[in-house]
């Protein structure tokens, strides 16, 4: 690569961040919103410029697709431009711009090179990978995936009853188009922890996610007058969740330091007045660890403490578990791939585990999936002070670049073949 | 009073039950709805049957005016038939439809009476009492007392943005009627306790209200994601705020049960996403008891324990005094009135305290005035299931009519100028 094409992947990522841009420098670009379609309109703008073909699915992921050998596969590269509400700048858009960018080098790479690639190159957008506005997150993805039933996700409604079919046609994103047939998947991400910052390592090559669930709890009471009603006579429904509320961040106090993170994001309250005891809120507990055993005994734990909670307060409480998802392990191939690319570039690389979750997860479950990581300042994400330094942008360029090159030369595919038999599996899925 | 008044009076109340009637028994009409300017209409429609002159102020405050003296000052009766959300039939709505059929009552005994009242008699629709949607509660009758800058007030805006000016002027009820002289105002209302169904009595005549206020409570943390966020670097703004509603129910536990009441009824969260840590909670404690030293103790207390909850948890919590009204106690002369005319239509009655405001309060502050209690099933109240039963609300009406028609009398006047010499003072406030 070259400083120009730096220099221009730089340009892009900081005009693409003015989109839905906010004060203090972060994004809001929540799933199917205006902004949400202007980044659409300028990812086709980019492929179109270059004379790519692109498509947008029946759940609005948008593709964009580099011919290299006519007729064959593509290696996905790609991640997700939509954000959380006041979110940062990084998450997400990195990986959409770094792939098509990515795919740009690899393209004219393949112009002189002597051993051509034997797959095709192609760009995501995945749809509602944030989930902020339209729950499940992982959406597009996920469907793509067959992990998530597409007609149930195009149902899904957001706190206003606007459905995601509804949504995506509002901006003109509910497609008809083919799926591309994909043999491999790369998406590079910020890290959203401090571990490569704080070893000063430019990447992560992403061995397995965490065990995740989460739990949805309705706390039901009994309306009353804030003002007449004797404190005895009260069965009040915010105060029962205040105390879950508690109680899913305590919950990590009984494993050890940093093993589960649990925490409440989400919480409707009626009717929310003033004066007025409230007699319904439903909120969304979130739960993560690497070690599923950890998740599965504080979700227990929950559940008794809820229990112990709906008693005390006369209250009623309705907990179910939502949205499981194993730890996923990507495989050792890809992360050999990834720690051979990194050597080949002088890039500083670690194996890192990802507490977040990421499309690559629901991509792994189908074909080869290498998931890279770049460092971030402080560790922080889904805030507006998310900050990853444009050096290690451009690095992570280059290093998606070097992997999808050997992605589409077959590498997963052949390693796959001679190291443990899985290629006609991946083949089939794909 | 005849059978068939008491019949004519449960019908309209019964059908007035019907505007903005919700699946288990109660109403939702909120203040400037659909529902409320439905009940405007209603209210409208009866006075004009009559051949009595309506008005509404410029806060939508609606008044049928029943000429008896030509040119004399009014004996008002009334209170509100806006509602909490999914709030109960009785609440407010009683006392309006009450006010109608005693000042229908008040002009007919006129007629044949050997000595005529020396004042007129009007009924009053106080625009948005509960506060439910606009805060602060009590709204239009603070305005009409003086106590309550008018302009102020319709600016005053809804969660979703639109004014008080905006939602009057959308239902037709920005009135420009000049407002009525007042001499006298009673109103009857629901206890919403459960201290006249103890002891077996109709009628409650009220002494004083309680010392009430409010705490504007913002809990400042800071955006993050609630999978990749390591515990020890939140700031997590809705865990703060769980302790802090916590806190709000547990101070009463430091005082003589039943002596103060607390609680917080609403609450909103930024940016209300399943897996974002939140930035931002705004929340209103209630704070209610009978002595003010009681509230501002627990209100010292609230804020150590804000403080306390800030240090802790990383935050920035900032708390501000908010809709603080004094103990109001009602004039002698009208609990003597109102025991004098229970005792003469043979109703047992007794002197109560009230929990909860009314737009007495505001009133009293102006004009000499009558509160009176009729039972409430169970002392609930602000939900679907607050009952009273027929017979007692028609109890009440017989007694507001016997209160109005001394109040028509000059009853207070006189009393207070012989007792007190405060009728000077109640002259120049009306």
């Amino acid at each position: 690569m070259t400083r120009d094409s730096d220099v221009s992947f730089l340009e892009d990522f900081h005009a693409v961040a003015q989109i839905g841009a906010t004060p203090a420098h972060g994004v809001d670009r929540q799933a199917a919103t205006a902004a949400d379609r202007e980044t659409r309109e300028w990812f086709r703008a980019f492929a179109e410029q270059r004379g790519w073909e692109t498509r947008v699915d029946s759940i609005g992921n948008q593709f964009a697709l580099v011919e290299l050998v006519p007729g064959a596969p593509y290696v996905l590269l790609g991640s997700h431009l939509d954000s959380q509400p006041l979110g940062g700048r990084f998450d997400g858009a990195y990986g959409v711009i770094a792939g098509l960018h990515a795919a740009e080098r690899i393209a004219a790479r393949a112009v002189s090179a002597t051993a051509g690639p034997v797959y095709n190159v192609a760009v995501v957008n995945w749809f509602n990978e944030e989930g902020g506005r339209f729950a499940p997150s992982i959406m597009g993805s996920s469907v793509f995936a067959g992990i998530k039933n597409e007609q149930e996700m195009l149902e899904v409604r957001d706190l206003s009853g606007i459905s995601v079919r509804e949504a995506l046609a509002g901006i003109g994103y509910l497609g008809t188009d083919e799926r591309p047939v994909v043999s491999a998947y790369a998406e590079i991400h910020i890290e959203q922890g401090r571990i490569l910052e704080r070893e000063g390592l430019t990447i992560g090559a992403v061995d397995r996610s965490w065990y995740t669930q989460k739990l949805d709890i309705e706390v039901l009471g009994e309306q009353s007058h804030t003002g007449a009603t004797a404190m005895a006579d009260r069965h009040d429904a915010l105060l029962g969740a205040a105390k879950v509320i508690a109680k899913v961040h305590e919950v990590t106090d009984l494993f050890e330091p940093e093993t589960l993170v649990s925490s409440v994001g989400q919480l409707t309250l009626e009717p929310n007045s003033p004066i007025v005891v409230a007699r319904r809120v439903h909120l969304i507990a979130d739960l993560r660890a690497d070690d599923a055993a950890t998740v599965l005994a504080a979700r227990d734990q929950l559940l008794a403490d809820v229990t112990e909670i709906a008693d005390a307060y006369g209250l009623t409480i309705n907990a179910r578990d939502f949205d499981v998802r194993d730890n996923q392990h990507y495989p050792e191939s890809g992360l050999a791939l990834a720690e051979a690319a990194a050597a080949e570039l002088g890039l500083g690389s670690r194996r890192i585990r990802t507490m977040a979750g990421h499309d690559s997860v629901a991509m792994n479950r189908i074909v080869p999936t290498v998931m890279l990581f770049v460092p971030s300042v402080d560790g922080v994400s889904h805030c507006e002070r998310e900050f990853t330094r444009d050096e290690d942008m451009v690095e992570g360029v280059a290093m998606l670049a070097e992997v999808g090159w050997r992605l589409a030369h077959g590498a997963l595919q052949a390693e796959d073949a001679g190291l443990s038999g899985t290629s006609a599996t991946a083949a089939a899925h794909a």
